[in-house]
């Protein structure tokens, strides 16, 4: 079922992805730029060529340039059950990815060239079932609290018929999957090495299981081993494959809580488990909620009701769902959320969209702005703002 | 010490506030309204008298305007080494009961007509406390981890120079009143009985201690009884008496979250201990912060740092301190609390307001439309506020 051949995408272009997301480690926004304004086939001969693509592009793609191991990767994948999802590729989370358009080009939070998938899920992509999934997030070292409601909130998030999203880590990252394997439910797991890897090894069999009943998901090729700042790129991943990501513990320093300001910046809710404040384990936790970055949640009702989509319709507008151009094509992720929590309703002030939208009260304010310039919100009343048609 | 002869008060206004808090249940609106209007001697005249004085006051006294005890229950109460504490008296918590003055008189959160107190506390009377003070509260049935945070914390406050404010109960408030005392503390506790009563009387001795070295305080006169409605109506001077309410542990229903919310109705930060999710002993907490009605606390120094006085002075203006007349008189506690946190910024938004003052987002746009109606604040730059002058 995987490495399905009907996928309608020429082996020119899987090759030349297949290039450029191993050449160009991750995140790579000189390269993705490129790819943007020649497309992958000629992005990828320019830069296998040698040409002078400027400071920016030499920096990403060093050396590498020159050992084009494409067909060796699509191979290695193809014999491991795995193929590679593409931009391309009706199957591509389009709208999960949109995200990042909205974000300052710096930051490099940049969508993947490519992802290396293996598993049944991606018989579809990971674009069905982007519109209902949740990233369970957390300490590795994590309490039996932690463990608990990581395990049964992911059953219950299964139930509802949400995907759930991790990192296949020790702790949180592992009770999550096996909570929704545990209920029959879809779970997708994102590496920060290549799918042969088992990491970490004493999660070989449970890697097997998501590989062969949900997804798993990298950046990374085939041998590609998990180094220190692979994780925190691929934190970027799990926040932008989820609807929203929720925080079940993390202590003041914690790769997890990174994977929540990522959903934050992505313009996604970001939800919070609270704890005992007698917990270091939950001192991560209560810091974000005291800042303001995110929602506390005391029940998986609570997350199933927080990630519902707002009216009927996916949370995300997808402008790539039907063809035609969406009116809030080219915004910010802030401010497409913004606009549909405008949707059908009377003029709302801004602590109301936050509310409806998941958005931070000043991202709110800066999102307007953005509808305002592109003439899709007006001011209406004394504190409203609603849709301009 | 207590029952102080030196109090510069006329025996005719304590007779006239005795008669006037025995016979008119509170919250007794009608009743202030018309002791505003006439003054105390006056309207305790005309009361007793039988005036026809509108059917608000006369359903608000009854049968009982006709039995005036007044001098029985101030010579009760100096026998139990007690006193009247009244409007006129220095020692009285003017700044505190100012946050009534800007509700809207139908919600019934009027200020007490007179407190009967005990304890040393009380040479000074309430005034002196009120400026640093926090209430802690939450459910009799508390868990083993809600006393602990309670006893805990509250000794850390004690510490800190904040009075601790609670209700003597089982539970969260025995707990907190026992921490402030170990960490020798000043303690406060406001009673829905007379003060000759130990309730609950497995708390005799506990009251005892609070009453020699600290404040017992209540509206009721000496040997009324703790009717159930009482416990309501008390919580309202428990968030009263306080610069902000610190909720520890309240379920589903919980008569502590109600004293939350008379402290969010008064303009008063609302502090909540999250805790598990597993006990059904923090539900009510996590409902609180889900609403946006309260902020998230970690630890003793974070609710010591949010009640903090905001540049050096108090949280809450006094108009009484210096006599002069302020020019936040007669606005809502919550205008007050705004007006405080604009002071010596440079323009500042509803957000950083909310943050700043305490206030929720929503109440902070009210006492901004209040606040300009009054020419204290103007709109600066795009989405600030300043002071005018």
């Amino acid at each position: 079922m995987s490495g399905d051949p009907t996928a309608p995408v020429g082996e020119d272009v899987l090759l030349a992805r297949a290039y450029l997301v191993r050449v160009a480690e991750p995140p790579a926004p000189a390269v993705s730029h490129l790819v943007e304004l020649l497309g992958p086939v000629e992005a990828a001969a320019r830069i296998r060529g040698g040409a002078d693509l400027g400071p920016h592009v030499g920096a990403e793609v060093g050396a590498r340039r020159y050992d084009d191991r494409s067909a060796t990767d699509l191979a290695a994948a193809r014999a491991l059950g795995a193929r590679l999802l593409v931009p391309e590729d009706p199957a591509w989370p389009t709208a999960a990815m949109a995200g990042f358009a909205g974000l300052p080009r710096h930051a490099e939070w940049v969508a993947p060239l490519a992802l290396w998938v293996r598993g049944p899920a991606s018989v579809n992509g990971l674009a069905a079932t982007e519109a209902r999934s949740v990233a369970v997030v957390g300490s590795r070292a994590a309490s039996g609290y932690g463990k608990w409601v990581a395990r049964d909130w992911s059953a219950s998030f299964a139930d509802a018929g949400l995907t759930v999203v991790s990192g296949a880590a020790l702790g949180i990252d592992g009770e999550a999957h096996r909570g929704a394997l545990a209920a029959d439910g879809t779970t997708v797991a994102v590496l920060a090495c290549g799918l042969d890897r088992a990491y970490p090894p004493s999660h070989g069999r449970l890697l097997e299981a998501i590989g062969s009943r949900g997804l798993i998901v990298s950046e990374y090729p085939v041998g590609a081993v998990p180094a220190k700042h692979r994780f925190l790129v691929r934190n970027r991943l799990i926040a932008a494959l989820s609807t929203g990501t929720l925080l079940v513990e993390s202590g003041r320093r914690s790769g997890a809580a990174r994977t929540a300001l990522a959903a934050q910046e992505l313009g996604r809710p970001v939800l919070v488990v609270p704890g005992p404040v007698t917990s270091a384990l939950s001192v991560g936790n209560h810091q974000l909620l005291r800042k303001g970055y995110a929602t506390v949640v005391g029940s998986a009702a609570d997350v199933v009701g927080d990630l519902a989509p707002l009216d009927g319709r996916a949370p995300l507008d997808d402008p790539a769902r039907d063809g035609a151009p969406a009116p809030t094509d080219g915004l910010s992720g802030a401010a497409v959320r913004v606009h549909g929590a405008l949707r059908g309703h009377a003029p709302q002030t801004v602590p109301a969209l936050a509310r409806e939208s998941g958005v931070l009260p000043r991202t709110v304010v800066g999102a307007l702005d953005e509808l305002v310039a592109a003439g899709l919100v007006v001011p209406d009343g004394e504190r409203g703002w609603s849709r301009s048609v």
